[in-house]
């Protein structure tokens, strides 16, 4: 997830107002300390550059660029540079962390300070184009450039500040005519709440399919290095803790890394800062203080107990689920409010945000139905596995009834909306909550995702509940073949990590409307890893293909 | 002085090669200590802006423009800066030290990193115009100008460079949509090796002259703010030690804050450092470790003793006077090996550089013959206040004989090289090294001054030696017409400090191409308070001016 357009847009900001006035969040301070107690120590490691690289056109790759290397890496500290040169480094693959070096100079005199524009890139277009002036209507202070000055030659440098990046290029914007510059020692203090130890450690997926290997090593780099002292949603931007976004990152660390100390901690966050009508926030701040955003999110708010239940069941601790539980029912009650008296959910019930995918024009009256459905679903399994009475089943039964009347039995498909809309993502949704049978839910799907009219999702995000939707309903055959499209394409293209959207037409795509400021290691792309480790587990092995 | 021109064209950078060993420097180990041993602690203090202000154009003003207060200070912490805007803040008046401020936000969500663009003003164009792209043959990487990026707000932020500034201008170059930023706590730590005590102690200059007492207090705060852990030649720019500035540097500090000790530690650094033929380097360097630049002037190496010898009479200390007593002699050498046998300059006799002034086209012969008939005197003077022989009492009467072949009896002035060239400069050192009787020679600055056609100085080092040649041959109310001419014209301009250069005519002059790098508070300008003190003393007090 990543900030909002539609509520960004709305908000007026009244001067000299406090943050915290404009947030009519209740602060649970027994919540908030339990999250702070499981704060966890980041693992720390250094990583070194491993080639000085340039990009030489090429036509057919997906950045139309390729990387070639110009020097070795051990000339580095022979080499000098000076005004109007450049240098660009290559980690090899996606670091996240603290960077430093030894900036040594070559000539007569240090008679003037060094000028240096630095730029960390996930991807090369970050490093072989000019980051500005960035067409875009979020925040241009996420661009990943810095400009230092530095008086006194030789130095150590190390940059205070925490970057995501695999390449950097270093450009000389001025020294002196006496002298240029050296590097070396080049470092980054890599982060990560997984050691690189447990990183490892994680069995390789068993499989004949190298594809399939690559997929899920991906998902887990993506996923470790959103990893930090919380589950971050990008590394670069905009590294916060969204709900919908770590429902996701969790059910992978469940299969892979296996810590559930963070999943409790960012649970336990979220319950600390329920807002005055007991809904949750779409994502909160760490630093400086712990602080609601303003963003709300209807669908993120209801996932709250979803992802408490994943949570209890893989960890099997039940009593932060006891614990949680109010939190759950005020959550859920946010969504409920949009049901008519038949049950079937309204949209325009309110003007808070359903979000669901960032793709253009989606209606989300079935999509929001689906969730809210399965929300209720999730919550009455995790009421009957801390044994309390089950809250939503009369809401089940009518939503199941209503959800019939987005289903168009000449079509086959579910549609949305006044225009009756046919999306990807209202299939799916209303397949993961089992509106109907899995036979018709595969159907629609299929059907849906074979109509070139209907709206396709732009996000990994909404790819991720399609590809589940497949393998729940018994399309398992297709689950794995998006994969291999979607997140295999990223793969293809050269993705260190998953991206936050994905065009396989466009290299260029953004929702923000400047590709610069995407994020290239996003959270919620992550998944292939628990989609081919739990959703797939049992087709695979049948397929022999684990 | 600053940075070399001709010398820095010149120059060839061999790759890989260390500073060092380009530089055929034998570092006196026992000088060098000495120097360390007299490194003062800086005294720090706190200053804050006086207000928040705007420039306005003002056709009539120096820079075209004046400031108005567009807010008081008081109301800077109310005041919210969203992006695209700024806020220009007056110190009040020149300050050399360490910035920090408080960042605050002002919206609903600190969503995204606040970006600031901080630029440190001496003059109004340094805030009131673009600094980039700056057409300058000197390194860029002087521009006054940092751009930062904060991850979490509120925050302290303290910036890690010494600035040299009287106005700040913060630009927000993006915040996000969800909220603005403040400021407040805004400070600056001052820093000098002269505490405001001493420096509010100097005896106010008294005279019933205001524009004189201006002039001195200008010339102090210029000095004062130069004065380091060296004599610095401009804070902003190049912030190092050169010894034809240090020598007028010093002069000025005797009659004001009597600060000996850093004089002495200056010449031992220059001690330290001498040059395989016994030389010394122009100017040299602190930090990180200390070493010569390979700069090379031929008038300031020769200028050392006397530097020394005015060090000696100021200060009592003959002792230093007789340890640097060879590097006295070793600093001679290379000046006089430009005499001919008849005892006259030749410039042409080496390729070093002789500097003089920043003059276009200035031909060096009259001028450095005056330089260093100046300098063999003041040398002997030295001789005789430690009892030792005088080492150039020939070298001193053939170049008296031979100063009058630069003398042309019908244009009544000193004229210099194959053209004959008249200047104000080769008059000033005739005048200063006594090569005529002063009566000639006041008659001949005189003559050179109302001639349209002679070549004029470029900046306050060559009008200093002009204005204290008038004074020393007799032409007292003609120092004192220059100064408030030329110094006065800079305070009527505006000048909080006095500067590298100054033409009355052209705001933008410059010796670099671009004023935005000029230094503006620049120690060569600084010894009106001596003109006013040492040289005019008698010539103010029966004028009945003081």
């Amino acid at each position: 997830m990543t900030e909002t357009k539609g509520q960004s847009e709305d908000i007026d900001i009244p001067a000299n107002q406090k943050v915290e006035k404009l947030l009519k969040t209740n602060l649970n301070k027994k919540f908030a300390e339990k999250a702070e107690a499981l704060k966890p120590v980041l693992h720390e490691w250094v990583d070194h550059p491993l080639s000085i690289i340039e990009f030489e056109p090429s036509p057919e790759a997906f950045f139309k660029c390729k990387a070639v290397q110009k020097h070795s890496i051990e000339d580095l500290p022979n080499l000098s540079y000076g005004k109007g040169d450049q240098v660009i480094l290559d980690f090899g693959s996606h670091r996240v962390g603290y960077f430093s070096f030894h900036l040594d100079a070559d000539g007569v005199n240090v008679d003037a300070p060094a000028r240096l524009r630095l730029t960390f890139g996930e991807i090369p277009y970050d490093v072989t184009e000019n980051l500005h002036p960035c067409k875009t209507w979020i925040s241009t202070s996420w661009l990943p450039d810095e400009i230092i000055n530095v008086d006194w030659l030789p130095t150590d440098l190390e940059m205070p500040r925490r970057y995501s990046f695999r390449y950097l290029k270093i450009e000389v914007l001025d020294t002196s005519p006496k002298y240029k510059v050296k590097f070396s020692d080049v470092r980054v203090r890599v982060v990560s709440a997984i050691s690189p130890e447990v990183n490892v450690a994680v069995t390789p997926l068993s499989t004949a399919d190298d594809e399939l290997k690559v997929l899920d090593s991906v998902g887990q780099l993506t996923l470790r290095n959103c990893m930090q002292t919380v589950f971050e949603d990008g590394p670069r931007r905009d590294r916060r803790l969204w709900l919908g976004d770590l429902r996701l990152q969790a059910l992978t660390n469940y299969c892979t890394f296996k810590n559930f100390q963070l999943a409790k901690r960012c649970l336990y966050l979220f319950a600390a800062l329920p807002r005055e009508d007991q809904s949750l926030p779409a994502c909160l701040f760490e630093k400086p203080k712990l602080s609601p955003a303003s963003d709300y999110i209807v669908d993120y708010d209801a996932l709250f107990g979803p992802t408490l239940y994943d949570y209890a069941v893989a960890s099997g601790d039940l009593e932060t689920a006891e614990e949680l539980w109010p939190t759950v029912l005020g959550s859920m009650k946010k969504a409920l409010s949009h049901l008519n008296k038949d049950g079937k959910f309204d949209s325009n019930a309110s003007d808070a945000w359903k979000f669901l995918d960032w793709s253009d024009g989606l209606d989300t009256n079935a999509g929001m139905h689906g969730v809210v459905l399965y929300c209720c679903k999730e919550v009455n399994k995790l009421a009957a596995l801390i044994s309390r009475p089950s809250p939503y089943t009369d809401a089940i039964e009518k939503m199941t009834k209503a959800a019939s009347s987005f289903y168009n039995p000449s079509l086959k498909v579910f549609v949305s909306g006044p225009e009756n809309q046919v999306s990807w993502v209202s299939q799916a949704w209303m397949s993961l909550a089992g509106a109907m049978d899995s036979s018709i839910c595969l159907e629609a799907i299929k059907t849906a995702m074979n109509d070139h009219k209907a709206i396709k999702p732009l996000t990994p995000y909404a790819y991720h509940h399609v590809a589940e939707a497949l393998a729940r309903s018994g399309g398992e055959e297709y689950c794995l073949k998006l994969m291999k499209e979607y997140w295999g394409g990223m793969a293809r293209a050269g993705a260190d990590t998953f991206w936050e959207c994905f065009d396989a037409e466009d290299s260029r795509r953004s929702p923000y409307g400047d590709c610069h400021n995407n994020s290239y290691c996003h959270a919620w792309s992550c998944t292939p890893s628990y989609l081919l480790r739990v959703m797939l587990k049992d087709y695979l092995d049948k397929q022999g293909l684990r």
